[in-house]
């Protein structure tokens, strides 16, 4: 296990009855709130106009920003910053699931920044410090509600890219399972390998006496495979919503990550293909991890796989590439059975723009710590999944 | 899923080479500091010395509070406050184990009560308000390093009693499992039975669709399981130490019981044991764990003996009531194999005491929650534990 500084801050109020202590939360912080959000989800659940009651009625003000999508674009970001600078809001207040929250948090971390907040995604300048940031969860899948990561495209350089900082995670978070009763069945799929994924990029590491953190991983990833599928056939059943919900803050708020070195490279990829095809997040995952696995498997990498394949499939084959193989496999039926596509070309992906790709997904360097990705190899990944 | 207020914000620094970080991290609250410790352990290690001369190079001033001992007594307590509040101390540090930690909570919640501390315990006040509390961990045990409660024995009344308060979680918590390398391995194996014991009261539980909770205790009990015996063996194993280390903090820091109702009979009834025979804590909880299983095993809590048998011990007997009962022998055995006894007459405990000990356990009414246990109840299980 590796040595390791641990903070989560974030308070979470988690149920059906919470949002009305929002108004005394924010009042910690501020009095005039940027309100971020989607557009029309919101309103037909009715929680709209239940948080502009709650607003109302503690004295806060607020300025909205809507119409924010799926890949949150940077000139959202500019726009929210310019509203926050233009009436002196003191909170940001993201209303939706991931890309409303990464949008609010980059604006956050904008506000304080003299020059374009592209920078702090192409690594030319780093977050220093950052508005409050609140949340209201309507989407289990990115667990940005409870970290201090930021994912935002830019359609011009047709990039999509991260930035973190302690300093962006919200100080609070309204998770209510109810508020994902009415998600789509193919956003809800998405959000479970999203959550799954999470996982996965911490679970394969090669760091040594990790188990705890292992075990913990393992606990996650047994939700997702137990209630990705009731979740689908039973959208208003709380339980699934709710243990989905909190795992997909638990996956990603640095509790399976600690003590260890996550990988990465799968989102790595994803992120550049959903740069150019503007894809849903969690279904570019789920076609690329059965491919990454294949790929990385070897001596080095199977016990990890062995580990995978027998704890979370309950696979015994006593053969340990077969095994890891097999562990693969479920992995992907587990994905196709949430109705999720198997290839890249399903989705419309172009063969001649691989190569691109695959330069701009390691122009960093190489991608992954389990196994370190080249140029190459992720080309090699992505035709192998095309 | 219960509803449920999540906030765990104390920051952890876990590793080898953490404490020369400690200086920084107690101005942000203090220059003048209340050092709390148990006596000969802390020096013999090194860490006295390191730990003075870190304060030294900061520029903190402090008083010692020292020879606090297991089942920390309200009257160091009582002494603790008197120190701060003659020389205007503004945090306590505790370098020790739980009892050390505990000490330190009492003191900081007093320091700013009129009255008695034992009132905290006796349930005649509420803990409203503490000074700051840090903490340098030296036992994996009770998790009082990253949580809110105080156990507190008082000699006079023969009581020992618990009091919880928000304000009570440490700000920072230094853990460096080399630490505990020397932990003699009586005490290594009660800590690891501690550490279990917290995760049972949490998972032996009726509230339903808590998966992702009790996968997470599960994923607790099997580090205790594959750990405990490794330290026992290799007591400078320093995974096994990291491991069990975090265990304790992740066991009682509230991931665990958030969305549910814990039972805590099993912790009541062993605190008034160690109150009137000064046992240690985890011996105690040893003894009485399969014994209170057994009698609160009937046909509504079966589902969950059997769950806890089949994930935590592999057992696939088919009958449901003997696969939960095997469940039960495999956790004396596991507690057995640890060095602990398996009676309480082995400790010394008298059977002409068990009558008043119910009485007194029962004081504020009946214990529990999985299966409430009424005076008669508690008594039965003390005699079967005899």
């Amino acid at each position: 296990m590796l040595d390791f500084e641990y903070s989560i801050p974030t308070k979470i109020f988690f149920g059906q009855k919470k949002i009305g202590k929002i108004g005394p939360e924010i009042k910690k912080y501020a009095a005039r709130v940027l309100l971020v959000y989607g557009k029309v989800s919101i309103k037909k659940i009715g929680l709209y106009d239940k948080l502009i009651k709650v607003l109302k009625n503690s004295n806060i003000t607020y300025k909205e920003l809507t119409g924010i999508k799926p890949n949150p674009r940077i000139t959202n970001v500019r726009k929210g910053i310019k509203l926050c600078r233009a009436h002196s809001l003191e909170l940001i207040l993201a209303v939706g699931g991931g890309s409303v929250i990464d949008c609010a948090k980059a604006i956050a971390a904008g506000f304080y920044y003299n020059s374009d907040p592209w920078d702090f995604f192409s690594k030319k300048a780093q977050i220093e410090k950052a508005l409050p940031i609140g949340v209201v969860l309507t989407l289990a899948a990115t667990g940005s509600e409870m970290n201090g990561f930021s994912v935002i495209s830019n359609q011009e350089t047709q990039e999509k890219l991260a930035a973190g900082s302690e300093v962006l995670r919200p100080r609070f978070s309204f998770l209510d399972p109810s508020c994902t009763f009415t998600v789509s069945k193919k956003h809800t799929a998405a959000g479970v390998v999203d959550i799954y994924s999470h996982v996965l990029e911490q679970y394969f590491c090669l760091t040594e006496g990790t188990f705890i953190q292992d075990k913990l991983a393992e606990a996650i990833l047994e939700t997702c495979i137990k209630y990705g599928p009731i979740a689908l056939r039973e959208p208003k059943n709380y339980p699934a919503r709710a243990n989905l919900m909190w795992a997909s803050s638990l996956a990603l708020n640095g509790l399976l990550t600690y003590g260890k070195i996550g990988d990465w490279s799968t989102h790595y990829i994803e992120h550049q293909i959903s740069a150019v095809y503007d894809l849903t997040h969690g279904v570019g995952l789920a076609i690329l991890t059965p491919y990454w696995m294949e790929y990385v498997l070897d001596k080095k990498t199977l016990p990890k796989f062995v580990e995978y394949a027998r704890k979370v499939w309950s696979i015994d084959e006593a053969d340990e590439f077969a095994a890891a193989k097999e562990g693969i496999e479920k992995t992907r039926d587990f994905f196709n059975r949430l109705g999720m596509p198997k290839t890249l070309s399903e989705v419309g992906v172009e063969d001649k723009r691989l190569v691109d790709m695959a330069k701009k997904i390691t122009s960093f360097g190489p991608v992954g710590s389990f196994r370190e990705l080249k140029e190459q190899d992720v080309l090699k990944i992505l035709k192998a999944a095309l």
